[in-house]
C-alpha cells in the first residue's frame, strides 16, 4: 500500500461555527463542505486547502470520540487523513503486518469516502485515517491494487 | 492571504530511526530529505505523501520546543505547516487582525524554505507554521502578493 496524498487535517474544536470564521478572518479560507456524522457523534465543516481539507470537528454527543479528546486534550489535531487507492486492500495489508485497527473494514466517511481507522498505539501516537476518495480514484493513472 | 496547500504535517517522535523504519514497513514511505534545525533543537526526516510531505522530528536538546512537547503529550501531531506563497506578506497580513505570532520576521526552515510559527492560542490550539518554498513560488501562475 502507499499513501498517496494528505486528504485533511482533523482539528477538534468546542464552536465550529466560532472556528470557521476564524479560518476564514485569518486565512481567507471558506467552507467546500458540511456534514454531520452520526455514528461519529460529530458535525464537520471542510475548508478546502490546495487539494487537501482542513477538517474542523464538533461533538454533537457527549460521548464521542472528539468530545472525549476535548475533554482530554483540549482543541487541537484529533487525527490525519491520508488518501489511498484502496482501504479495503490497504486493511489486508496493515493486518497482515500485524498493525492494530480501529476499524477491522471500510466504512462510510463524509464526502461519499470509504474510510478507516487505524489506531493510534501502532502510528507514533498518531491517529490515522485512510480515506478513498471515489472522485480520486476514477482519475488514477496508477493500478488501483499495487502487488 | 491564502494557504495554497498543506506543505506537511510534523510528528513529534522518540526516536526518529524507529519513526522512519514504522513508516517505511507501514506504508512503504521513503525518505526524501533529511536535515538538522540547530536553531529549532531537532532533527527531522521528511517522507514525501503526494505532493506534501509527513515531516518526523525528533529533539536534539531537551530544551527544544519538541523535547517540552514530547515530555509534556508524549508522541504525537506537533504542527501543521501550510504553504503561503509570501510569508513576510503573510505576517504582516496576520498582525494587521491582531494575531499572536511565534516569529515576527520569517526565517529560514528546512528545504530552503522560509517560515514562520503562528501561536497556538490563536489558531484553535494548532500550532500553524507559514511555509514559503521557493521551489513552488517559481510555477505559481498567481500573483505572489495578494490584494
Amino acid at each position: 500500500m502507499r499513501l498517496q496524498r494528505i486528504d485533511h487535517v482533523g482539528y477538534a474544536v468546542t464552536d465550529l461555527e466560532e472556528a470557521v470564521r476564524h479560518h476564514q478572518r485569518l486565512f481567507g479560507a471558506t467552507v467546500s463542505h458540511r456534514e454531520e456524522l452520526q455514528r461519529d457523534g460529530v458535525r464537520e465543516a471542510l475548508l478546502a486547502v490546495g487539494d487537501s481539507y482542513l477538517q474542523l470537528l464538533e461533538p454533537t454527543r457527549d460521548d464521542s470520540p472528539v468530545a472525549r479528546f476535548l475533554a482530554r486534550n483540549g482543541p487541537g489535531v484529533h487525527h490525519v487523513g491520508y488518501g489511498v487507492a484502496d482501504v479495503a486492500a490497504s486493511l489486508d495489508d496493515l493486518r497482515s503486518l500485524g498493525v492494530r485497527l480501529v476499524d477491522e473494514v471500510p466504512r462510510h466517511g463524509s464526502r461519499g469516502c470509504m474510510v478507516a481507522f487505524l489506531h493510534p498505539k501502532n502510528a507514533m501516537g498518531v491517529l490515522v485515517e485512510l480515506v478513498e476518495d471515489p472522485s480520486l480514484v476514477a482519475d488514477l493513472s496508477e493500478p488501483l491494487h499495487e502487488a
